[in-house]
């Protein structure tokens, strides 16, 4: 058995390279890193790499991280600035013993010295955005991108290799150095090659607040299916911020087992992830949840798989 | 019932602060704040704050963290230059909904806009240390510092609120922009005032692996004592990196529970740290742990208390 699965449409392309890969034997760790690179590239998606939207100093900052679910070793990147594919740099980071986790000028200064390839992230279709978003801000509330935002990924090879990945450009307008779930171990990913693996998207500080992928992976080890496990922990969580905090961010949270089961849950509207694997082509869903945190899905439509495309590219108007 | 707990002898001072401050009913976050700045402040101290040990360019670079157990809100800072109480500005950034973990000159504008003081937390000690161990480098290994390192602690006040928080400069070494656990919620520090909280000091990179602290309190919250939580939670992932690596780095946890109880854990021979509740005063304990990850405590000798002091504060040759 193979598979990968991955949070949002924007996992595509990136999704059906790995499918390809995996079904021809390459390791959970190509297959991944291709598939989050595929995103990276493309300057349509406006939360990850090339063309991710920037800080409220308009500088683009970049988060990555991989781990290897044989030895639960990883390696992220964070606030990360002009290098191309982030997620590369985190996978090289992974092999040390230490100073697996760079920040900042550090990291960029680990990444020069190792040859990995640097690029003027910002795109001019970022810096409309950013002029359009300073003339609308009537408040300084941030939220997670509406419709797409880090991606994050599974993957299980033939050989029962697992990994976790993620990559992401942040907050739009965060604050310059702000680091989300998405670098960070047992939030923004887990992955246990004996388990399974989970990876979140969303508002990082109250993904944060509960460890959730961590606590997706724990649960399947309990013996949960990825679904039951991504239901619980989410909705325990979403219900756990309420009552503390009389709130909860956006939490949306992917899973697979070493099986090739997965699961996906969300306590929002509008989610949408992939998933490939031996028995299933890659397909995207679109997510519904009801009050108690179940949740179902429906394969995204010809029409909206379109729309979705053209939304994407659509000329921006500087306002 | 009152009480807190912290990673090494070097928080005695802090934590007898804390203790007078908890005795009078002061809030559990005002206490762990005091203690852990009175560490920082003492120029000694050479893996926390002022004088701590410099990266591999001669920059003093720190971490720190504060969690709240009511709401389940944290700030961090991570490799932060030139500002003197880290856990200052972590406490401060607790109270955005987004924005929380800030690294970098990013954290550093931050903090300078917020007016928390500026210094210069290289000092002439700290250079003869760097000097010195760029002479006696004969491998490139690094190893948490012996003896003392991250200080981690987890307080209950009166009220029965509850905190954790961290400071460090981290490895001595590192390389530049290099996180450990200290920042990170659920493998540094984790406090949840319905169960109770826990902290971590060793080699961050791999307490990371297996969000330790989050695992601790998972595990008071299902009933277990805080020693019995500590001790599974590390011998468990101890022996898993093992398996998985053939080696396992230095993790030492500390406890505590909202009724006061507490307990720690070690991997590592040499582990000292600091306890005080409304039934005790601020006591010094060494760890003994034995191969099934059964720990025992002893309280600090006069002799070994001296002896502690007056090699820390010990004249440094220039080699």
């Amino acid at each position: 058995m193979y598979g990968i699965i991955a949070t949002w449409r924007m996992a595509l392309e990136g999704i059906s390279k790995a499918d390809s890969m995996l079904k021809n034997n390459k390791s959970a760790a190509d297959s991944i890193e291709e598939a989050i690179k595929a995103v990276e590239d493309f300057e349509y998606y406006k939360s990850v790499g090339y063309g991710g939207l920037p800080n409220e100093e308009m500088e683009v900052e970049l988060d990555a991280a991989f781990m290897d679910g044989d030895t639960l070793e990883f390696g992220c990147v964070g606030g990360i600035k002009d290098f191309a594919n982030p997620v590369s740099i985190a996978r090289s980071l992974m092999h040390y013993d230490a100073n697996n986790f760079l920040i900042g000028q550090g990291a960029e200064k680990y990444a020069s010295r190792h040859g990995f390839e640097r690029k003027i992230m910002l795109t001019d279709r970022a810096k409309i955005h950013y002029h359009n978003r300073t003339k609308e801000i009537t408040n300084t509330e941030l939220k997670p991108y509406s419709g797409h935002d880090t991606v994050g990924m599974v993957c299980l090879d033939t050989a029962g290799h697992m990994t976790s990945a993620t990559s992401t450009s942040g907050l739009f307008m965060k604050h310059p150095g702000r680091l989300g779930d998405s670098p960070v171990c047992g939030s923004g990913f887990y992955v246990d090659s004996f388990v399974g693996g989970a990876s979140a998207t969303g508002l990082g500080e109250d993904v944060m607040k509960g460890c959730v992928s961590y606590e997706i992976v724990r649960l399947m080890k309990e013996g949960m299916h990825p679904q039951q496990a991504c239901e619980k922990a989410v909705h325990d969580f979403d219900l756990e911020l309420k009552r503390r905090r009389g709130k909860a961010g956006d939490m949306s949270l992917i899973a697979m087992n070493n099986k090739g089961e997965w699961g996906c849950a969300t306590n929002i509207e509008g989610f949408s992830f992939v998933v490939a694997t031996e028995k299933q082509a890659p397909t995207v869903y679109l997510v519904n949840h009801d009050e108690d945190g179940k949740c179902t899905f429906e394969v995204a439509s010809k029409e909206w798989m379109d729309n979705y495309m053209a939304t994407r590219t659509a000329p921006l108007i500087r306002k």
